[in-house]
């Protein structure tokens, strides 16, 4: 076949296909893998029962049957949920938004994809613009986005060091600068794949910084509040009309169904709309039918507060407590975890790669993710960079046990 | 806000966006809005209790329920549907398929999203390549797909007058030239949105081109067979290396899960793979697992034929019924609706554009699509483009009897 230069850039192997690849490997597989790698939400058993209660009463309920499964909605998505969800935002936040400030996706990555290319790349006056990444490590899902090669510009972040193996990145405000061929500003927070939650006050200072250069901020919330608060530290959810603020269904436990969730003023969620109907005629309804209820009586919140949240700060604890024993002795630091489903292990000076060691660890059967994957658009060298792994602690507790023994075995045999 | 090139083009209102939203806005009003505009399949209630009771059993078994909302799919889509589907066509009609022929797509649009924009635009060596569309009318979702205007072209049809008001759009063999610049030939077949099927004869003239011109040859199957067949004539299915099958779950009466299906060359179906991974991580699994055991046993074969097709046909037969009934004594033809779910009018001669007749009819909450919609990429002058409309005969016999009534009085005072 000949592709064109779409398919050429989009065809080849990425960092996200081999993610996505190892992690339905192994949930196919009869072998028994250790799954560290990729970023499935744990099955809790509380959740599987909420949703489960739920659908079974759409299921009894044709017109709820229909607007599920039968029915196509607006390129927006689903209104009455955008609706729902609006009000929710209005009534615990403040914000000034109604469901024309909010667009469904076909998951959260097809919202990334429509607004880099929104608002990146080729513009119509002959400039080429950038997504700028101010806190590098970041999302490794934004790398390939860019229907154009280069759309992304990084900053590496400045470390600070907690004491007792811990470290956290900080902002590095002093090189924060914000060039004309800037297009947007982007953060996840939780940080996927660091467990980082920036600041109040970092947040307060990028935002100011986008509105002074007139740009979008883009907070990638797939993590935080108000759903699914996989969150363990106090931080301030915000909004305003200069902001992009993006969630996802995935991490309540609904990979499955596809969809993502975009608040932004309203000309950008019109624009969503077109790129919607275009891609996809429309996005799925199956998860904005499924929780309509739980967001408009707001039990959403409590859901998160009370069953998601604990569960999976009570493994991060039980994975956080694994890797201090096993590592014992070991040189390594491990970023605070704040939120989100991973560990992220620094081996400050380790003898090999990272990409050679998640190798070495995949041929065992223990897949992690190579830290050198996200650093998307940093162009400096840094050696940091090939010194760190993503590890996933969602999964079940003897399998994180064993990938962690595994992990510092091959660490420790790197230094052999 | 500033768009990028890709926003200025996909941003716009499109015919897509707008049918969407005509369609949206119709499901969301409270007044009665006679809905013959949009592709919505029928509620049929064997098929909703099916569906049902095939999600109740899912909902009851833990595996199941997990494969379905709760784990992320491989790039290509949920891997035990797709083994399903391969063995099916290889059951049913000798094709040498396996999953790895097989990918899904967040709805059968996405699919085509991503397969002009593979094959057809710019390529590498400096040539830029479209995709030739031999039979038009054809389907509006292909109109605005890419990523480069001027993406398509297309060829004008023969009419065959069948009599008793009825005719039929034939290929013109006789200017089908397939140049360099052409990416790969398509044809939904049964056709959105005349109801034609082109006939075995036309489709092996069509694969013969397209393998001499060394070209794949896109077959949008979203109403055809195996399923939904909602297909009123015999048609054989047929796929080689050669040609790209495209189906969709929609049109079985799950719009709302967007799903589509390609099977094609294991080459093809990579590079679907890499694209979805890119564009959405991963496809949505609601369908593939609903689908599962109804494909794995063959039932939906008969589901298709025995259930499905019927009640379209009945549907089609009513409507056309009360087509002559009210258009007699007018100049008009009917498209011979040999599948999909609607009637393609033709007013010969009609003194106001059929545009003007769909905002008339607009006016008065009588919702059909304008014809000069379905042309994408015919340069040509051609005053028949602007005397045809679309009505869909999918919902409520009544809606439909009195949408009919509509569009044949306001013809008449188009004359008057």
């Amino acid at each position: 076949m000949s592709w064109s230069e779409f398919g050429k850039r989009f065809a080849r192997k990425t960092g996200a296909r081999e993610l996505m690849e190892d992690l339905g490997d192994a949930l196919a597989s009869d072998r028994d893998i250790c799954m560290l790698g990729g970023g499935n939400p744990a099955h809790i058993p509380e959740i599987e029962a909420l949703f489960t209660a739920e659908i079974e009463r759409i299921l009894g309920d044709e017109r709820e049957y229909r607007r599920m499964f039968a029915n196509y909605p607006s390129p927006a998505g689903e209104e009455r949920f955008r609706s729902a969800l609006a009000d929710l935002f209005s009534r615990e936040y403040g914000w000034n938004v109604s469901a024309k400030n909010i667009a469904l996706t076909s998951g959260s990555q097809a919202g990334f994809f429509i607004l880099f290319n929104l608002l990146a790349g080729q513009h119509p006056d002959g400039t080429f613009k950038k997504i700028l990444l101010p806190v590098t490590p970041e999302y490794i899902g934004y790398q390939n986005l860019g229907l154009k090669e280069g759309m992304l510009s990084a900053l590496k972040p400045s470390i600070q060091e907690l004491g007792d193996h811990l470290f956290k990145y900080r902002l590095d405000v002093e090189n924060l600068q914000i060039g004309d061929d800037i297009a947007a500003l982007c953060v996840s927070r939780p940080t996927n794949p660091t467990g980082n939650v920036l600041t109040d006050a970092e947040m307060q200072q990028l935002m100011r910084a986008a509105q002074e250069a007139n740009v979008p901020f883009i907070v990638d919330n797939a993590y935080g509040m108000p759903f699914p608060r996989i969150l363990f530290t106090e931080a301030q959810p915000f909004w305003n009309e200069n902001v992009i603020m993006c969630m996802s269904m995935s991490k309540l436990g609904l990979p499955g169904i596809r969809t993502g969730v975009i608040v932004a003023n309203e000309a950008t969620i019109d624009a969503i709309s077109s790129v919607n109907s275009v891609l996809s005629l429309s996005v799925p309804s199956v998860g904005a039918v499924l929780l309509h209820d739980l967001v408009a009586s707001g039990r959403i919140l409590d859901v998160s507060e009370n069953i998601i949240r604990p569960y999976y700060q009570a493994k991060m604890e039980r994975a956080l407590e694994c890797v201090h024993e096993y590592f014992a002795g070991l040189d390594y630091r491990v970023h605070k975890p704040e939120g989100a489903l991973f560990l992220w292990l620094w081996f400050p000076g380790l003898p090999i790669t990272s990409n050679e060691l998640y190798l070495r660890l995949r041929a065992r059967d223990v897949l992690v993710l190579s830290g050198h994957n996200f650093f998307p658009g940093l162009q400096e060298e840094w050696t940091h960079r090939d010194e760190c792994i993503r590890m996933t602690y969602s999964q079940d507790d003897g399998m994180v046990r064993r990938g962690i023994a595994a992990i510092a075995e091959e660490v420790r045999r790197a230094y052999e």
